[in-house]
């Protein structure tokens, strides 16, 4: 069954609100980079405080030094951070060690990544066991959504780790799915919504339901 | 006359305390990526609060919503906001929005660019006039120093404005003045010297006998 991942990139007082309202329906929360760029770590430790049970992931895109700055996020209390798979080796290498130190995992965002299929061969083989198919939302009108993506990577690699996201909606779930992302990372599509607790609470539905990965 | 950047990646309290001895030679004080990461635009606030007269550069290395995150570092009080030359061409041009709204400045660290000199043509058309460039930190021992890549893009751009980072130390400035950067960025050549404040007026003294771009 594939997880929700909710992506919260507002304030941290509206991503709280929205928590509030959408917490039961998600497996992941992540404190999205703006929401780091604006509160640093304390968007991880207010929300690992207020959500113990839940996975917590945090949007580092680490680009250089990454194990002492995936130790940023994992010591204060983050399960994933994610690293670029834009980065040199050695800074996927720095991430993989920081995350060994604990239980910590870590995401590759592919985002820019010109073939990804070539890069998660690479990945794999420094210990990746996690990507993140990423269509750049300042891409998104032009690029389109990174369905065609996960399916080159998926049809490459069908037991590895997948996350989709980038204007991930309800609407794409019958695109995605049929995919097998093991994480849907949804954004503005529950922020965003009228009713996030009702938008959350469909995305989850569609995914218990017709996600089978 | 080049000037002196002094990157912060620590905590914010070792920031300040380098900052209090070194602040008289230095032009522009960073906000380093991992200080970013561990106190947002806390750090920001408080280095803005404290030295006014400072350029203060916030190191994002934005990678996406260019605009929106250019933003945030801009409202808290940033004078220059760092971007990815790997990032795609919608997001320079929304960092540079973003800085046209007030009197920001957008820097582009060419990190990770396979061919600066290229990407320098294409950043140069879309209306960037500062790049910076930069050798990871995990690419140090493997890479070397940056200033082939400098002394490359000086070559095709002898006006445009450059900035240098990387591993930078008082006893490479010999190797790196005579390609006039107009920026050198130093991080842990003053930040981690017994004495701070000392390494900073070295290096800035060495940058006014020698530097003349």
């Amino acid at each position: 069954m594939p997880k929700l991942q909710l992506a919260l990139d507002g304030d941290l007082s509206d991503g709280l609100a929205v928590l509030e309202k959408a917490h039961a329906c998600v497996d992941i929360v992540e404190t999205g980079t703006p929401l780091v760029f604006r509160e640093g770590m304390r968007a991880v430790r207010v929300i690992r405080a207020a959500y113990p049970g839940l996975r917590l992931l945090s949007d580092l895109k680490i680009m250089d030094a990454g194990e002492a700055e995936a130790d940023i996020a994992f010591d204060a209390g983050a399960d994933i951070v994610t690293v670029l798979g834009l980065s040199g080796d050695e800074t996927i290498q720095g991430a993989l060690a920081s995350a060994e130190k604990g239980d910590g995992q870590v995401m590759v965002d592919m985002m820019g990544v010109a073939d990804p299929t070539q890069r998660a061969a690479e990945l794999i083989a420094l210990g990746c066991d996690l990507l993140c198919l990423h269509t750049a939302h300042d891409q998104q009108s032009r690029r389109g959504s990174p369905w065609r993506q996960l399916a080159q990577v998926r049809a490459a690699y069908p037991a590895l780790s997948l996350a989709i996201a980038g204007g991930v909606s309800l609407s794409l779930l019958p695109q995605i799915l049929p995919l097998h992302p093991q994480i849907v990372v949804v954004g503005s599509a529950i922020t965003a919504a009228a009713d996030p607790g009702l938008a959350a609470r469909l995305i989850h539905e569609g995914i218990r339901e017709y996600g089978d990965a």
